[in-house]
């Protein structure tokens, strides 16, 4: 099935409206391009209702929110899930400042997201209705580990019942679940955090696999969340010596390209909770 | 002609005014340094004025469309024209919403463009007052081949008698037109369509090949066309084998730093079609 | 001490604001990843007294200046000086408009910035109150040469007395001064300045360098300017012979994660002048 979830990207080659920060916005329309999809970037309130109808996805992130990027968040949204559109959401950010954990918990409120998609403390910070993030990394006691694994899952699946969207946890065990079961996933290598946007990069993809797979939203996310992670283990395999973080980044793209349903199957490395 | 434009760049240093677009913002200005000008970015409509007085030449680029760009637009638009300044047209996802199709409209109105470049969804839809993109990328449907090159051409030559600018259109074929004569470009790889930005960077460069050649207008834009698929190609045999679009646009960015005016006379590949 | 300057960046990881332009946003992140730092960018006036808070220090970038981001830029610097927070002030384009020059004696009257960093010709506009800069590069008049060391290093030092911050000028030879020395660095290589926003990545780098060594500011500040130059001199080795500005971007940035104190003691290249 995680095979099956990248095969339909290529071949339906979705395209995504991304509603998304300044910071990585480039690194996110060339991931979406590697993966077979397509990007299409407009956040004015005077077009991204029209923007989004002729897509077939929306990922909204609130990297760099402003107050015009807000209004089209909730147009797009609305639009887009008036249209039977898939919606991912990714609170980059949130529990940093209450501007932005507000307009997050508002955006929840009222557009019912197909996925939410973050960190650790990001998604405790929406669950709890305000947090404490380190900036846009997850704070180290948040952290999922081997040993609080289970409980984490059980919060998970608490809160994807509680919201009605699946929840994808990212970090260095990675949680996809809904309200029945949960993905727990092995791939990735520590060093992707050392490089900006692997977060915002894995929403943009994700949206994708989500759009050319609207009857399976809980396999795309979690096809997605492996597929990021298997990348990240072959390019690391294919950087010289004296590669670093930027080689490493271009590196991941690259393999996002070349990725097919063989070596997804071969290295994802996951288990299903229920 | 076409490598005496190259060589005028290196040597005239133009320095280029960008409006543009925050996604592929700094390739653009990458690829501006690595032709041999220089970039400056400035989108408010306090400064584009005095900005754009001190360049040599202004690209305006709609890709991520806000009011107080639009605004700025026009500013600087008429103070270049003002000042004889080339001033280049790229009407990003023109189509796709109707906010973007009437501001190129009024663009275009107001402002005597020298040269307007995009892909031929974008170009048709500004001939027609209305189109249908399929998001910044062109519809198939709408597609220069070798089927329909002689309706092209009359097209492109037509919309550039009716406009008093210079027609580019970009895709497998290129074509490049005045009323009276249009290159028709086979240089290029299909692999750069999965590249987020290069016709941005294409209008960014040249820009500057137009404020190097102000009495060739024509041939200066044939030329930078000529040497962004010159690039593609000799770019793409210094991929490695895992290299994928994130470092195939380096690679083209790279190579544009050692075009030189023999491998660009070598490998440019058209005919003018009177 | 510039090693030791460097040795604290990565036990300390200080957590960086940014408020800086839409260009080189990506790689001034990447940069602060590199260099052992966490980068977080937020510029609406609505979180940025809040964002400022939980960071260790502030870097304020007027590259593309909006009028929102100005107000933030004073509302993060005033909350940043209050809780004793690092601030650094880089005037990108000061001088190319009266917008952005206003705007930056503005920010200079009201924030105490620890450190100013820009080119000369930036500089001379602040000291003067007026300039005349070609676009964001230095014009060639102003440059720093073996020739008008002595004077420039007065210059430096005069203009660090009167505004109370270090200053560091980059460009083939760079000198940062606070009123009692000044440091004269001859480290990088000419094409650096062929890849756009080192000078910002510099700026960002050197925000987590203050953070990390706030009882030594001007070694800080020096310590981070030698370590983007012997980055630039290490990157330029790894280059393949089809390398261009694309690929060194990316390898410099690579180097700044291999850096440690024994190459940077090595290579760093500078004189203190009393």
């Amino acid at each position: 099935m995680i095979a099956e979830c990248l095969k339909n990207v290529r071949e339906k080659k979705p395209l995504i409206h991304n509603i998304t920060n300044y910071v990585t916005v480039n690194d996110v329309a060339n991931i979406l391009l590697a993966c077979g999809g397509s990007p299409i970037m407009a956040d004015n309130p005077m077009e991204v209702e029209e923007i989004t109808s002729i897509c077939q996805g929306l990922n909204i992130n609130i990297g760099t929110l402003q107050q015009h990027t807000v209004k089209s968040m909730f147009l797009a949204g609305k639009r887009a899930k008036e249209l039977g559109h898939v919606v991912l959401f990714d609170p980059v950010g949130a529990g940093a400042s209450r501007f932005r954990t507000e307009a997050a918990l508002k955006l929840m409120r009222e557009i019912p997201f197909d996925v939410i998609r973050g960190n650790i403390s990001e998604i405790k910070t929406l669950a709890n209705g305000s947090g404490c993030t380190r900036g846009v990394d997850a704070s180290v006691s948040d952290r999922v580990t081997e040993q609080n694994l289970g409980e984490a899952v059980s919060f998970v699946k608490e809160f994807a019942k509680k919201t009605g969207s699946v929840i994808a946890v990212t970090g260095a065990i990675d949680l996809v679940a809904d309200d029945r079961e949960c993905y727990v996933i092995r791939n990735g290598r520590a060093e992707m955090g050392s490089i900006t946007g692997t977060g915002c990069q894995l929403s943009g993809m994700m949206t994708a696999y989500l759009a050319a797979n609207t009857e399976h939203l809980l396999e795309a996310a979690a096809a997605a969340v492996c597929a990021m992670g298997v990348a990240g283990e072959i390019a690391w395999q294919h950087l010289p010596v004296y590669g670093g973080n930027a080689s490493y980044r271009n590196a991941i793209i690259d393999e996002i390209c070349h990725l097919d349903e063989k070596t997804l199957t071969e290295y994802a490395n996951y288990e299903i909770y229920k």
